[in-house]
């Protein structure tokens, strides 16, 4: 069983009408599913979680572009989150029964047949890109949909797929494919905020630490406790096991514990059989030992 | 979707066209599939593992019946491993969706069925039976085929379900719900083995440690180390973090490390993933948030 998930953000967090005219259309696609719709009225940005195989997702995607283009329009459009388009984002997800390299090779092809359709220039992103000054979402979307004209008449910011000026009303689409992201929280048994701060700044990227953690310390005021908040963009390769190892022993340093671990929304199980792997000593595992894991092959 | 374990131990090891033509007539089962067939020549007897729903297994377990009625032959019958019946012993097992309460009914409903039709007597064990003294395996089979006229001619031993003497040819089976087996090894860095046969004496339930563990202590003379080898019968309730802490802490003492461990054919996902809650500190952990069961669902 090949399962992708995708996780289009789009341009729209306000209107209930239109987002959930949206979720409706992709619902009738057959074989894809829609397993959530977060929307947030500040940013005025919607995410859809959906799930499905290639041809799912390359026939529901569209389906988002073709809605989104009649509802949506940048021009008059405000809201806190930063974006390019009125379809801001569009990520491909490996989870099961699936390559990275096939999820890049989906996000092209998605990129083409959008671009071609919609006239919306597609910039790829993450894994999906070959250039690293492509390669952060952030630098693809720096200077917004208001600078954006002027973004692309710069040679270095040609378009992968699509016409070489933005769509007039809905801009222009980052695609791409990328590991799931874990939201991991580690809570510390005290409340010296300073130290969360500290540990974060030891073991994210930005700042020396693990290639693939973002971080940051923050106080849970009500719990007169701190917290070093992490997102985990590539398990693989920064595993679960290893940040938390570190954390616990950049805490000690200040003679402090870790309280507890808290995993925010969805993991891999992949994630959590390799924590589980490491702990044990485990030598010779191959996940087709998973009894589910078997029994759905 | 719901996934119950099945794995019967038929009393038949040597002829491979008995043993194929069972688990053809399994295979013809709608719904149920048949994982394994390990068959051995010295015990005289195979062991299939089949998965399917309380339906397809209903279905499929009386079928071995009549199979194995038709070709077994206990009165002739030669083997090392202990046997009461043609059947020996039919264990279901929870896997996905589905309770142990679910499976102890399903077992029962079996039973009846297969004794009515057979007229093979049927002694319920492990979770499904409510009697201490019939619950262990060993308690019902020993004596054997051979010794077991005798035996249930005393009152404690009438059958929960069929007719109250043994089937001439068939004998009888046990028939009940457990947990999934893992069979789980830890490999110590040292080739004393008296320090893991005092390890393994000090973790099973037999001299006095972990409810669930059954263990002993083996020299790898190849690889020049020693092992405690180890069968955990209800991982829920002794975990595998906690044998592998303690075999850790008792080497330790004397003087002797943990080199690694390894599982033996299949685990539940679910204990992989209470070994990740462990080790992590995981609070508020829910097994939906893992994506692949979200997926299922």
């Amino acid at each position: 069983m090949v399962t992708i998930e995708c996780v289009p953000n789009v341009s729209e967090g306000r209107r209930a009408d239109v987002i959930n005219g949206l979720a409706d259309s992709l619902r009738s696609v057959p074989g894809l599913r829609v397993l959530g719709v977060q929307s947030d009225g500040a940013h005025n940005r919607s995410v859809f979680t959906l799930a499905g195989d290639a041809a799912a997702l390359a026939a529901g995607v569209p389906k988002l572009f073709e809605g989104a283009l009649a509802a949506i329009d940048l021009r008059t459009h405000t809201g806190e989150h930063p974006r390019i388009g009125a379809i801001d984002v569009v990520p491909f997800i490996p989870i099961e029964g699936v390559t990275m390299a096939e999820c890049v090779a989906l996000a092209k092809a998605v990129a083409a047949d959008v671009a071609a359709r919609f006239a919306v220039p597609m910039f790829l992103y993450e894994e999906a890109s070959a250039n690293p000054a492509r390669q952060n979402l952030e630098d693809i979307r720096r200077g917004e949909f208001e600078g954006l004209a002027a973004k692309m008449a710069q040679p270095a910011w040609a378009p992968d797929y699509g016409p070489a000026s933005p769509h007039p009303s809905a801009g222009a689409t980052a695609i791409g494919a990328r590991m799931p992201l874990i939201a991991y929280n580690i809570n510390l048994a005290t409340n010296r905020l300073d130290v969360a701060k500290k540990i974060a700044s030891a073991i994210r990227i930005s700042s020396g630490g693990l290639r693939y953690v973002k971080a940051m310390g923050i106080a849970l005021e009500d719990r007169g406790i701190v917290q070093v908040s992490i997102n985990l963009t590539n398990y693989e390769k920064t595993p679960m096991f290893r940040v938390f190892d570190l954390v616990k022993r950049e805490a000690a340093r200040y003679g402090v514990d870790v309280l507890e671990s808290e995993i925010v929304g969805f993991v891999p199980a992949a994630a959590l059989t390799q924590t589980a792997e490491y702990f044990l000593q485990l030598e010779g595992f191959s996940p087709d030992q998973v009894l589910e894991v078997k029994l759905r092959t």
